[in-house]
């Protein structure tokens, strides 16, 4: 038997717009769905609340990928769904679905759940059915994979800085190229998500191009692959000398502003006090 | 007596790019620096990295509002070196020249500390000082602002985004002026960070009138107060509709892009499935 779905919000004491009142003790059987972001992979980097809400759950929702980073004890004694790549409005049904009937129920997503994951999707479903009254929704957050990979890289985010996937799939080419120019002619750090997959072999040279008409050729650039995870890869190249068999679906790529420098091997985007302080 | 500074990476088993030979049990005496993401405040989403790292420290440097939200027992047994507001530059030489002295230094900031927070300060004076060979240095990353304002909003960031700061004690605000612009007239979610001080109460009401000029008055827009701390506030608003007096220094406003909506009472940025899926 399924405890139902207590405690949303429960690790944060100050949840007064989120929904404290979920059915579980009080039998109505009122079912959740928590969007929970594992982070970049390493267990050391899953935060305690995505842990417990796992721990708590009844069924367990993800792409097969997400869920092998999912630490085996917490697998134990629970349904787990899990589906293919290029399967995520099944997965979200799915969970939806299982949450419907009342169950307590996590969709696992790597890195930060509400960054080119599930949270959206779900939501939308949850719309779409009408659904928002009958099932608990709630979105516990993770360490993006921009963060991770800039971590490793020293500090190239360190100021205004902008996210563009490169998949269009569900984007039309044309408006991520205006993003991409619109971003680097601002000036902007700009990380680059799904550079590139086995359909879309042209589009990270093209990317690299638009940011080429603003940045110049020794500009640096961090690639990361599988960060904290097995297979790690950390390199700090110059936009003028990216190799593109460095990088699949799972890199992602930091490319600098015009501030951007490497020290000590890593790189660096300095905020500015140089300018205003004595360093 | 210190131990000296080990394991640096250890949560990582795949540390190939980094440091893995920390002086401590060597007894070289080398000591290290590692800059330690907090996330936003609530213990439940502090990473076990950044708590371990902070439990094996021998000193721990931040400002005072960031190691409050360090958990108490951590602090005990360590020396605590806290500084004001506006001290960034004196609290990252002191957490250096603690590193120099062999000593075993996390230098705490709420958030991810690669995102506007001191991972980038601490690089600049170890350059400075030419110190990469005699400290080592890591960067623990957490959980951003906007990653955590976004999960109690919804799915405000699910698409490509840019987070733009509107301090302008280290940025000129043109530069920043020209960020927004760029942001805004190519579709980007905008997350803004520093959206208010007591010295610039112009910059956000100027920052969503160019908001405006690209962006419907019904625009959504998150507005979240101190995330997972005592006294959240979240609220989603329209374009047209900000109430400035629920800003200041620590809110993260979210600025949806042309297709966000509000769905269940939260902000939902369609990633576009819809467009190609029957939802």
């Amino acid at each position: 038997m399924r405890s139902g779905c207590n405690e949303i919000g429960k690790c944060n004491g100050n949840t007064d717009t989120q929904d404290k009142e979920c059915a579980g003790d009080s039998g109505s059987g009122k079912g959740c769905i928590r969007v929970v972001g594992l982070g970049p992979g390493d267990e050391c980097l899953l935060a305690p609340q995505a842990r417990q809400a796992i721990a708590g759950s009844d069924v367990l929702v993800g792409y097969t990928g997400y869920v092998e980073l999912v630490p085996q004890e917490l697998l134990a004694g629970r349904e787990v769904l899990s589906t293919g790549m290029m399967a995520e409005v099944e997965r979200c049904r799915k969970a939806v679905e299982a949450a419907r009937a009342g169950r307590n129920v996590v969709m696992v997503c790597s890195g930060d759940p509400g960054i080119y994951a599930m949270a959206g999707l779900v939501m939308e479903l949850l719309e779409a059915g009408g659904l928002f009254d009958q099932v608990d929704f709630e979105v516990i957050p993770g360490i993006p994979a921009f963060s991770a990979a800039a971590a490793l890289l020293g500090a190239p985010l360190m100021h205004d800085f902008a996210s563009v996937s490169l998949s269009d799939l569900l984007t039309p080419w044309e408006k991520i190229v205006k993003r991409l120019e619109a971003a680097v002619s601002a000036d902007f750090v700009v990380a680059i998500y799904n550079p590139r997959s086995k359909k879309r072999s042209g589009h990270l040279s093209d990317a690299l191009e638009i940011m080429g008409r603003y940045r110049g050729p020794e500009t640096p650039v961090g690639i990361v692959n599988r960060a904290y995870r097995d297979g790690q890869k950390v390199q700090v190249v110059t936009l003028g000398a990216v190799d593109e068999s460095d990088v699949d679906m799972q890199t992602v790529l930091i490319i600098g502003n015009s501030s951007t420098r490497t020290a000590g091997g890593k790189m660096l985007t300095p905020r500015g006090y140089a300018n205003k302080y004595d360093i």
